[in-house]
């Protein structure tokens, strides 16, 4: 019996040395990705020996790794048995979908110094010789109790003091914000903050204690606006179509945030009033409608949001339920399509002090990519639509249970792993560039994206081909799950989207793919994907897989750093005002680099090195 | 036919030789008190000759003044003709109720400095060379135009801004307070605030051009909050029976002063949405409600508001419908009896460099009593309850058409004049308090109160005596007009609560009554009424008539003051800091003085001087 520690995630199991590694990681929760089922032929679940004993590289090993990578530790997961204690590092690559959302908190930590101050204090009450009114009597004793100087009490809070003050026999927790008494909660309480990353899609909630830094709780749901349509453009015609839809768009995102919150605190049992302090990004369009802003304005050119400046709003001035007087902040906007969750995305992963240059990419229903090179930033937005989230596709489906999330073509056999390692549902995003990769380096599908008839799962059906990834008779009876040439076309404009905003912004930073030195992914489905599948249909450009960083909902860290810290705020105000933003349409030569980038891609990269494909 | 100027009214009429000054005023609107019917026999129309020539003193008249008050000017309006052109001051005691209201303008006047910059600005619209969102776009021009430095938005001005600025053509008026955004109107707009004086029983409005501090309009309504009782007590008494009544207490006084600013709006042909900032005053428990703030504490020993400082709050937070991102400022409280509507009172009437003790009364259901001595304020606050108001007295009234105000018992006659010269409906407090004094002038009732019978208009019915000021007979068959024991034991209680309160003021300040210099009068009933009367029942020290100033309502002329001047506001908050408050039960010898103020006046003023009465 072995122990072996898995990191970054900081599990620990106890190993027999009849187990693989991929086994011992299941035992003990570590979600290793394998597509083959331990085959040691799909290489999905690579993973370094960082210090320890274990068994020789078996011959599959020495195929899919470089003599150089095995020395420095890399192996299969699936192919190692341990011989001694051992620490095992685990690339977010290597891992399955689920198990990459709770990676995320390996990025920098932000030192508390919330916006909000916290005061515990004890009044005498008052009597006839001291005739000091409630609301007197408390800002005196924070004054004398914890040197804050208060001012002004926001007017719910004023409303509940004197009730709430005898009730708690006149000891009480306060927060006071820029000197305004804007909660007061029982002595015992928490002072908590919320941070919001409101997306097209998705809103992920994060519950924080403002005085460590910890994230208590996070979760999320998806945005109910959904039914008024799946982009952003959908829904400003909405709101543009009728004059109440507008409101009822902001009704629907604060109702869920509401209810988020709800749960939130519910999860730790906690109340709702003990949330101090907010923190909301969202694309330009999401901030609007989350404020109850007009957004038609943001349909016609020359695209101009309301306000691009980072606001402070009373959070029940936008129908949010936390504690009466609180505030919620939102980072600042760049652009009509670059909004605050791009400032935020770029707050939390770029290392402001790095040299060289750094391409950030915010993959969603819109994603906004940034170049940042020579203390310059320029970011641009493409309209990459609901592909990648599995949206208009035939088979596709949301990152749930019974997802393909990783998928090998090996002749005529498909490998697939599903999330839950339930049988397969339909295609999740990452599942479906894996499938766009995997039939082009097949030669089923050409570089222009046409399918040809090569194959026996290639099949005609409503005048079109389609390829079954899984036949109906593999499914017991239920009918097949397929990729078909509409969908290839759907996902060549998406990714053909991304592709285009990372060339132009090369063109206008004056760089070249070789000097960029990271590609920091952030979204979803970003952190998600198959990088090297990315790369080989052409959606990312062909470096090494070590300049990919895939960071998760780097949107929702940045906004929980805002959240924790005025210096991130400040930060991300200095961020938003050096972004220099270039329209994508505006570009003279915009077409021709749509039409090449809407090709599939030149290069693959097998065992970190690149090779021409074909 | 001679010019007639009638001050301080600033009024000008044209009088033929055979007309008394009395017709002539009639005859232009002026409203001088009459109530003999110009006999020459009540001698209320007393006005003095300021300049011109005027027929001889008549032996009436003669009977009226003393020689040197003849000398100096003084005559009866119903008494003397025009010789030549004339300037006439009528003084406060002289005019009608109606007229009274108009004179309230010869306060103080005030150099408007609001708490709300003005700008008029031109933006250039966006275009595809400038995308600066639409609020960065104002405030910049605020600062390059205006040199106004304004960093926040407010989120309803946001939310409307888009819109307005292109149906504006990028042209607007905004309004900006301590560097926050609070409004814009059209170019062509005006910067408008509201004053409200919230009294238990009154509310009263006024609406002001914050450019030049010109009172636009100005109108006064009912308080509904009186459906839940007459006086505070029973609010509070309400808000405590009941967990909704406080809201509805709170939603019914803003809804009241909603109707109001639209009244006031239309009267002026603005809107509401021009209105960009307001001051409300009104005692501690009006000022909760309209808060929405608890009153439950201030039913309880030790009393004590839930606040006393000043506060400025968003009117939306309270529910008042002005410009969208307006605030309300409320002046400081004093204690738990004497509020902000006090300090207003204050604020207004004071001379603050003037040498001398100065006594300052609001007469109101409930009475706020300051002396002003040395430097020092002390302020009591006495339960004088509704009697005044004409409340709770047989045939008492509100100051409404027919309702008698001046009284005069001569032998068995009864002089009297009504409101509008209609026949008598009743008694307001005006009228209650002369017949209080002619009664214990005619020797009807004694010291104590007790009402004789040795008059041929007193009767007995349900077991008291009354007295029928107007009969059936007189009234064409209605029911007789009658003051009765009941109702004079009520006026007992309500003027020796006023007295009291004086008395202690000047016990505890350590002057006596030749030392007060100035007795200042405010509140709707204290301007109104024969302050000789007032004298001869006891309710104010007999000090020479020059000594009594009648202001009218002073507390909404004091948040007239702070609406247009923040330098206003500071001494509103400096005058409460230095108020020192006595709590009169908490006086030692409270009951003996009580007792003591009940009885009826020692003393009475006749020609200017005061004579023992009996």
């Amino acid at each position: 019996m072995y122990t072996i520690d898995f990191e970054p995630l900081g599990r620990r199991g106890r190993c027999r040395d009849s187990m693989s590694l991929l086994d011992c990681a299941r035992q003990c929760g570590v979600g290793i990705s394998s597509v083959c089922g331990g085959h040691g032929t799909c290489g999905s679940c690579r993973v370094r020996i960082a210090s320890g004993n274990v068994s020789e590289p078996t011959s599959r090993e020495r195929e899919v790794f470089t003599p150089r990578e095995l020395r420095s530790g890399w192996r299969l997961a699936c192919q190692t048995y341990p011989r001694s204690h051992c620490r095992v590092t685990v690339p977010a690559e290597s891992m399955t979908t689920t198990q990459r959302v709770q990676v995320e908190g390996i990025l920098a930590p932000v030192t508390p110094e919330p916006a909000v101050q916290d005061c515990q204090v004890r009044l005498a009450p008052p009597s006839l010789s001291d005739l000091t009114a409630d609301a007197g009597r408390l800002l005196e004793a924070l004054n004398q109790q914890c040197k804050i100087h208060c001012d002004l009490v926001d007017i719910e809070v004023l409303r509940a003091l004197p009730g709430q003050l005898r009730s708690w026999d006149w000891e009480c927790r306060a927060s006071v914000r820029s000197g305004e008494l804007v909660a007061i909660i029982p002595r015992s309480g928490r002072q908590l903050g919320l941070a919001i990353d409101l997306g097209t899609t998705k809103i992920a909630g994060y519950l924080v204690d403002l005085g460590d830094g910890d994230t208590l709780a996070a979760r999320g749901v998806m945005n109910p606006q959904i039914s008024y349509g799946e982009d952003i453009i959908s829904r400003i015609n909405a709101s543009i179509a009728s004059p109440d839809a507008g409101m009822k768009l902001h009704g629907l995102v604060i109702d869920a945030i509401n209810q988020l919150a709800n749960d939130l605190c519910n999860a730790v049992h906690v109340s709702t009033g003990e949330i101090v302090d907010a923190v909301v990004v969202g694309n330009t369009v999401m901030h609007h409608l989350f404020l109850g802003l007009p957004v038609s304005q943001l349909a016609r050119a020359p695209y101009v949001p309301a306000v691009s400046r980072s606001l402070d709003i009373k959070a029940r001035d936008v129908g949010l339920e936390i504690a009466g007087g609180a505030y919620v902040h939102l980072l600042p906007n760049i652009a009509g399509f670059v909004g605050a969750d791009h400032v935020a995305m770029l707050l939390a992963t770029t290392d402001r002090q790095r040299a060289g240059s750094i391409i950030a990419i915010d993959i969603g229903t819109n994603t906004e990519v940034s170049c940042i090179s020579n203390g310059e930033i320029t970011a641009v937005s493409c309209a990459s639509g609901p592909a990648f989230e599995g949206g208009h596709i035939t088979d596709g489906m949301r990152a749930a249970s019974g997802a393909i999330e990783r998928l090998r073509v090996t002749g005529d056999d498909i490998q697939y792993q599903t999330i839950d390692d339930v049988p397969p549902a339909g295609l999740c995003g990452s599942g479906i560039l894996d499938a766009l990769a995997q039939l082009y380096l097949a030669g089923i599908i050409d570089a222009g994206g046409r399918m040809k008839d090569n194959h026996p799962r290639i099949h005609r059906r409503q005048k079109q081909r389609e390829f079954r990834l899984v036949s109906r008779e593999e499914r017991g009876g239920l009918p097949p799950i397929v990729i078909t040439q509409s969908d290839i076309r759907a996902l060549q404009l998406a990714k053909a989207a991304i592709r285009t905003g990372i060339e132009v912004l090369l063109n206008t930073s004056g760089i070249t793919e070789q000097q960029i030195k990271q590609v920091i992914i952030a979204g979803a489905f970003g952190s998600y994907i198959d990088v090297t599948s990315a790369i080989t249909i052409g959606m990312l450009p062909p470096l090494p897989p070590g300049c990919f960083r895939q960071v998760g909902n780097a949107a929702g860290a940045g906004a929980r750093r805002a959240l924790l810290s005025l210096n991130e705020r400040a930060e991300a105000r200095q961020i938003a005002s050096r972004v220099h933003y270039v329209e994508l349409a505006s570009v003279p030569d915009f077409t021709p680099t749509f039409m090449a980038a809407s090709y599939l891609g030149r290069y693959r990269i097998r065992n970190g090195k690149r090779e021409e494909i074909g």
